[in-house]
């Protein structure tokens, strides 16, 4: 059986793809291994958002007392809570099944391994059988990286440690729970378990947790946590997992950190293993294969998307790259642009930011203004967040008066960050952002309204 | 004492305006009746969004278990809720005061009425002293209409019937409460007493409620409240206001509705009755200020801007035409473009929308397209939604694929709705709007889902 791609991976990337070339009538095979949606719907964006979203409800049935709103025995009941995460993925699973038997793509479940490549295609083995594709589309996503550290292998065995993975399947809520690496997904995991009354301790390697987000909203963040009653461990190794603690080496020496749990976070890496990427001499740095601006590889019609390029390991990213390789399949021009992709950290407050940051402006050499603002510029953010420390930073080009960055602390920031990225991605320079009209009373003004300090 | 510029009304249009002028270094006089901030602030926009907060929490504290989350005793300190309400307000006024302090923009509290124009400028009386501006800017916004139903007169004084203003304040929550008018106001109310206990019946004289909302939104919408216990009487007309009913004529007839309030929100009407547009020859209709697109009246060097052009009845598009008059008077081009002003509603779920309807589309005799999508195509809002209804409609023009409308029914449409704003203000295709990144998971993709449909 020859396909006119072969689409190997059925997360964001994968399955976005076959989507949209079943609806160009390309005859589409789209192998998965595991379950149709990948990392973000099976284990990441979705389990995470719906746990995240009981949490914030939990807080708030306690915490509303200023809002003028009691409540006695507020209880959590995280059984009922992965049941519904469990059946908010069936739904979205099914919504992803049906879209792409509407488009008459074929799935097929099994590990996809490329062969080689023979005169009518490229030869893919799933399950002993082989199929042949004119072109290929690789999208295997990443993996949790699982660093070297003694121990590791034996607290992952036993089930002392876990991965993004096993976390959110956990039975019952950790009394303690270190968590190692303060990224996206340790911060969001920490928000959880912190809302939901474990003892959460953060050890990171850097000096500030978030990654390559803004620093004055990774130190707010911080702060914020920190009174909530989270600990943070920052300049922080981890040099041993034991039976119930684990090592770390810090600014202060070593310590031992008892828990009941640890989650590993700490970065992910190409699923490129079994891919047999070298039958067909794929070029890969550090197993992500490389990729051009239009998602081709160095073989001709070998494309590739999402985490496993290395390049952004966004769902949303995953979505773009796979527009842009049907675009290029089919013909058409567009091309990539990573400029504008928007991030967001589902904490509660919500961080969200697109563009340049100061760091990057400046590792840029860009010449740059920075506006920020405080959130409490914003009426409804102010009737709807007592106390509420959340900013707004916009980078502003300083010679063309380009947008080049925006960067939010406070909620809705998710919903709202697809503006700036627009701004951004449309080269608006700041006067055309200071005439918008945005909906009042909304906190989405503050982008107006620090367009207008400037 | 002569100034640059004298403001009458210090609503949204007023002290944005003031603020500008101040910030350009004209000398500037506001002048305010009541408070700073005007309807929007003190009796509107703002305490209804903190009441609404409020009543959100208490709804999700007492609705939460399919989310895993239960709690007893659920309590609504209804005299809580308007004592932060009144200290929302009171922070959100001394921001507004301290910045028109720092642009130097003198605020002189009393009722400002235009004497004459004289060689100097515009004479305006206030509190029997008269001040001289060389351009005059009248902001002094809208107030209540209150319709010719025999007993209203009454019900207002004994305080059976209240307005906007008054419903803010109401010392208790009543058992019952008749709205009158199912726009905005109604709406937004309804959503509050509705959840915090009182029984809710709307009288709405045409067949739909929401005004001029995109109608199969509407239909949701009400289908949604009725489930929550909310009455609808639409094609109805209130006949009489006796002492605890009033009397309505229906389509079944006349029939008496007891309740312990009744709520007015039937429109607002111009607040020039003691502004003394005549004495200057200004011309009006139906006591609104006639402008053009520069915010000009008939009149040189007069401008008006807000509710009292009778334009939009919007805060936000008062902000604008305040932009678009301060810019005229400092010799900038800038036009006021009211194509693409979003509307929100903020009842649970929300809705916003901007751009044309059907209904404005099929009388403008527009081509369109539309396309309608269920919100459970984003994997946030099924997270966060059990059950939830909402849609996301977009109008695309059939010949050039500009946006022409967007309307949503759900929660974050509040926050969402600048963007298709920007999109129609900018002239965007639908091809842009599919190329574009929406971070994942976020209800603000839908969006995106909607332009790929296409």
């Amino acid at each position: 059986m020859t396909y006119d791609l072969i689409i190997v991976g059925g997360g964001p990337a994968g399955y976005h793809a076959a989507d949209l070339a079943g609806k160009a009538k390309l005859k589409t095979l789209l192998i998965e291994k595991n379950k149709i949606g990948g990392v973000c719907l099976n284990e990441g964006c979705i389990p995470s958002k719906t746990l995240l979203y009981s949490a914030k409800l939990y807080d708030n049935a306690r915490h509303s007392n200023k809002y003028g709103v009691t409540a006695e025995n507020v209880v959590f009941d995280h059984k009922t809570v992965l049941k519904r995460k469990d059946k908010v993925i069936k739904i979205l699973a099914t919504g992803i099944k049906k879209r792409l038997k509407n488009n008459d793509v074929e799935i097929l479940a099994g590990s996809g391994q490329i062969l080689a490549k023979k005169p009518a295609g490229f030869a893919i083995q799933v399950n002993d059988t082989s199929y042949l594709g004119k072109k290929l589309l690789l999208a295997p996503g990443s993996e949790p990286v699982i660093p070297p550290i003694p121990g590791l292998k034996e607290g992952l065995e036993n089930s002392f440690v876990v991965t993004n993975r096993e976390i959110l399947n956990i039975p019952a809520i950790p009394s303690s729970l270190a968590i190692i690496g303060g990224g996206v997904i340790g911060l969001e995991m920490a928000s959880y378990f912190n809302s939901v009354g474990s003892k959460v301790t953060i050890i990171e390697m850097l000096d500030h947790i978030g990654g390559n987000i803004d620093l004055d909203i990774a130190n707010l963040l911080q702060q914020d946590y920190q009174k909530k009653g989270i600990t943070f461990l920052l300049n922080s190794r981890v040099m041993q997992i034991n039976n119930n603690s684990i090592t770390i080496a810090g600014p202060k020496g070593q310590d031992t950190i008892e828990a009941e749990n640890v989650l590993l976070s700490v970065g992910r890496k190409a699923a490129t293993a079994a891919l047999g990427v070298e039958n067909i001499g794929l070029n890969t740095e550090r197993d992500f294969i490389i990729t051009n601006e239009l998602g081709q590889t160095n073989i001709p019609d070998v494309y590739a998307a999402g985490d496993i390029n290395g390049k952004s390991m966004l769902a949303h990213t995953a979505y773009k790259e796979a527009e842009i390789c049907i675009s290029t399949i089919l013909g058409k021009e567009s091309v990539m642009n990573y400029q504008a992709i928007p991030a967001v950290i589902y904490t509660n407050p919500e961080v969200a930011g697109c563009g340049e940051t100061e760091t990057s402006a400046q590792e840029k050499g860009l010449e740059y203004k920075t506006i920020s603002l405080s959130m409490r510029y914003s009426g409804r953010y102010i009737a709807e967040n007592e106390g509420g420390n959340g900013i707004c930073k916009l980078l502003i080009d300083k010679k063309n008066k380009r947008l080049l960055g925006a960067h939010l602390l406070g909620n809705y920031a998710s919903e709202i960050i697809f503006g700036p990225a627009l701004m951004i991605e449309k080269n608006m320079i700041i006067e055309d952002i200071q005439n918008l009209v945005f909906p009042h009373p909304t906190v989405s003004e503050i982008i107006k309204e620090g367009a207008l300090e400037l």
